[in-house]
């Protein structure tokens, strides 16, 4: 985040800026003040990325916030560095969508990791972002332990004997449009099967205050597909609430922090740390309840 | 929060509806959907409240949105209980501003507390709230325990020989308008006159994300005056960000919690409990090294 805290005009009055409001649920809006730096529609989605004052350039995906330059930190640390400080073994990670480059560029930082899969429906996506937004996946987009693959994930993870991961990422846009397939038991079980019997699952698990019902389906059915579901969260200034990522694992207990790998992270984390860690897993009381 | 998920048409459109924006800073806004069911410009502000379908009638100050009937308890919670579930007196309350009644609300909730001075600058906050949205205040505004002062308390907390209180909570609005004059080191100092000397003082310190300065500043000089001052967070839906209160105290630690009242706030709570307590006072990282 860049720190803008006076109140003065930051507005520029100008016919290429505009607000940019994402609406959700119907009667609740957040916006940008900003200018269209790209916009393309895609066989997928529409996608836009501008550029506002406090967040820098800014990706949407149909309308919907998906990550900016000033902040995306926030989510892909959070999204990443739980499961790769916990789990057993981390060789080889999956990313599922994933297609501004964050989740990535936090995962590579591990010189444990050997080899990351990405399976990203949209090249545009990627495109857009490595040429307007290149600092949010940075030097991962280079990186020769990644293998970038560009089909929908639904179909890729229906395949016959793979090679199991030991992490995997569910890095979609919200269970609306080319993302919908990304949030069922039935993609979550073939998830499971290309998991080692070890290994960690974590999901970005949207707004749990405004999505409440999505929220708890998501925990509900990891829940059931691996045994173990560990709903946390987070801020994410961008997003205009708290957000949720689930850490799914048949074995592994979310608390079993490796600690050289943690000391590794926290040499570059901004956000997450060992304590950040842990106070993420405490939801607000009636959420626990509700999971219970 | 209401739980409403669907992504389906909420939105009545109907000439008596509008979008409510707020902004902040200059380039980002949050708004609701809705109509106005009270405007009013008084001495000191423009007082409006609204009735939106997710979070019911929502009190703006000045185009600021403070409080909803339907999330209230987020912020007053958080803002409240951290301070009564580890003062060791709290017989004495005074909260400054919280013209709402949420805060006097969950403070009288407790059998311990003798007296609540609330000191608020603008009676038709109080009686707008009363009238429209009377379930924030709740019982609180029929209880015998509360006096209710209505007085600029810059100049109220400047009294000679003041009998000491053994809570004080700070619930003024944003740093700017009739409420500027709470967030400076006069007026904490003033107020710490009026706290005993293992009192704590509890107040709202803006949101760290998109007001990091202001943060920082009401931290840095809580910390001046008492010589210890805690930041700590929670997710408040209205505001569209994570929020921030500080917890400052001569003496009193904010993780020494007396098990019986936090067993008393617990029955009641809605958000927060000794888990949520506890991991709210772990911040992110880059946050914890600026305070540092």
């Amino acid at each position: 985040m860049s720190r803008s805290d006076e109140r003065g005009p930051k507005r520029t009055e100008n016919p290429s800026h505009r607000w940019f409001d994402e609406v959700f649920p119907e009667t609740v809006r957040c916006g940008l003040w900003g200018r269209c730096v790209h916009e393309e529609q895609t066989p997928y989605q529409k996608i836009q990325i501008i550029e506002n004052e406090i967040f820098g350039r800014t990706l949407l995906l149909d309308g919907l916030y998906m990550s900016s330059e000033a902040d995306d930190f926030y989510y892909h640390e959070m999204l990443v560095h739980p499961a790769l400080v916990t789990a057993p073994r981390i060789r080889r990670v999956l990313v599922i969508g994933g297609g501004d480059g964050g989740a990535i560029r936090e995962v590579l930082r591990y010189p444990e990791v050997d080899e990351v899969v990405m399976v990203e429906i949209d090249a545009r996506v990627v495109e857009a972002c490595r040429r307007y937004m290149p600092a949010v996946g940075g030097p991962a987009w280079e990186d020769p332990r990644l293998r970038l693959i560009f089909a929908d994930a639904v179909e890729w993870v229906r395949q016959k004997d793979p090679e199991p991961f030991d992490v995997i990422f569910l890095d979609g846009s919200d269970p609306v449009g080319p993302a919908k397939g990304l949030f069922g038991a039935a993609f979550y079980r073939d998830c499971a099967r290309l998991l080692a019997p070890d290994g960690v699952l974590t999901a970005q698990s949207e707004a749990p205050f405004f999505m409440r019902a999505v929220f708890s389906e998501i925990v509900r059915t990891l829940r059931q597909v691996f045994g173990r579901a560990h709903p946390y969260l987070g801020g994410v200034p961008l997003y205009g609430t708290v957000w949720s990522w689930t850490y799914a694992s048949r074995r592994v207990d979310p608390m079993a922090i490796d600690d050289a790998r943690m000391a590794h992270a926290e040499r570059f984390t901004r956000c997450y740390d060992r304590e950040v860690h842990r106070a993420a897993f405490v939801l607000p009381a009636e959420l626990r309840r509700e999971l219970a």
